[in-house]
């Protein structure tokens, strides 16, 4: 955080106190750092509209590790797509389930495609799909 | 507005430029109005947890409205329940089709079972529920 | 309803048994019913991603119906965009507050602008937009 | 799947047709399959709202691994809970910035709490929280 503005923001008392007690709920340490996770949240999910946007996508899995085929098609996926990045973990979640989190890296229409495929596969019984938007200057690289 | 505090955030150069871009974009006069709005819509999802928390909700219905009986039964559930306020809007789609805006107020709880209902009826083909946390001195009455 | 086809799904026991808890509690009549909507919301979602698809949008703004000039900029917005319907229902929530539902119709793209401008308005507390895509013969039409 | 049942569905030409399209788009081999994924998708967000309900949570972070004291706070937080199962995964996505995506396991009251302590901690740029309940004969024991 080289480069710091320090701007001045107006709001009713009312709105504020309420918003202070929302934030030492939420763990915050101060109120520029609840505003700036706000505004970040908005912009990335903005950016997250345009397909050809950078970003990260983690689809999380819940599987019975005995479906035939299921890992090697899972790892099929992984492999068939030129994605920059991809990093696995696995948890073991009783005798037969498993979840797994695949992370995926690569422009926003072509991870969503490879999540969905994924999250479709045969013996998948639940699959969540997280995008975060990493493009833009304002975003990340400060 | 009539008790408005100014507070100073200080944030990063280049995520107060991407800030300003998209709020020039949606519209927004200035950055302390965009900044309330997201101040608010946190507080108002917040909110949304407690089932005993004051709401309006917009229930969006699509129906053929040649559907036996089903306004009827849409009239039935907005009297069969103690709610405040209820209002609607019918609008024409097609030849067969209606969509019905229907307003609830009530708590949280109450009126999330209520739409619910409203969504289940034999006949709607599409529902949509949007729920909006109306109490709390910091989200309307200042 | 006029051409019905009858499929056959096989699903686990224990998954049947829950989905049907659910559906009566949800206040459906029939398993038929249920999947239906499932599968016209998983559809309606789908069509979304596209701009150009057809939709309606339910916009429900929260404000102070004492805000300088805002009816009038509400009112500006909806006649200066070639919708092709506009209806509208006001609720008076307290002394200062009214809830203002707004139903647009257009392509996705277009009522999406003009119902982030309706929510970014100054003096709107609280906004919130349910677009429901009505294009497609497999959604309305049959 | 030992135990499985097979139901009839009725549901209008047009709709089959579209819900086709869509499955074989999103890679799905049968409807049943698909159709399952719908129901437990309902069932495992209708848990969610049960806080005692055993779940699974995702946490993805974005952050600058120059943070001070950002990892011994993460790594704080998930030793001083009382949760199952505890994995992370770490990917470094360029000179500053590393995603961390932690899996927890609990009640899903417990893991929201500790999931949004991590979302607002110093250094955290962006966050995200998926939840996937995990209770329930219907969900994942068959």
């Amino acid at each position: 955080m080289r480069q710091v503005e320090r701007i001045g923001i107006s709001l009713e008392k009312g709105l504020l106190s309420g918003f202070d007690k929302l934030i030492v709920k939420q763990g915050y340490q101060s109120r520029s750092e609840a505003i700036r996770d706000l505004i970040r949240r908005e912009l990335s999910s903005e950016q997250l509209n345009d397909p050809k946007s950078e970003a990260v996508a983690t689809v999380s899995l819940v599987y019975d590790h005995h479906s035939t085929n299921l890992m090697e098609k899972l790892t099929g996926l992984q492999h068939s797509h030129l994605l920059k990045t991809i990093s696995s973990v696995h948890v073991h979640l009783d005798k037969h389930d498993c979840l797994e989190v695949i992370v995926l890296r690569g422009r926003v229409g072509q991870i969503s495609t490879v999540a969905e495929n994924m999250v479709s596969l045969k013996g998948v019984k639940l699959g969540r799909i997280n995008l975060i938007a990493t493009e833009g200057e304002e975003l990340l690289k400060k």
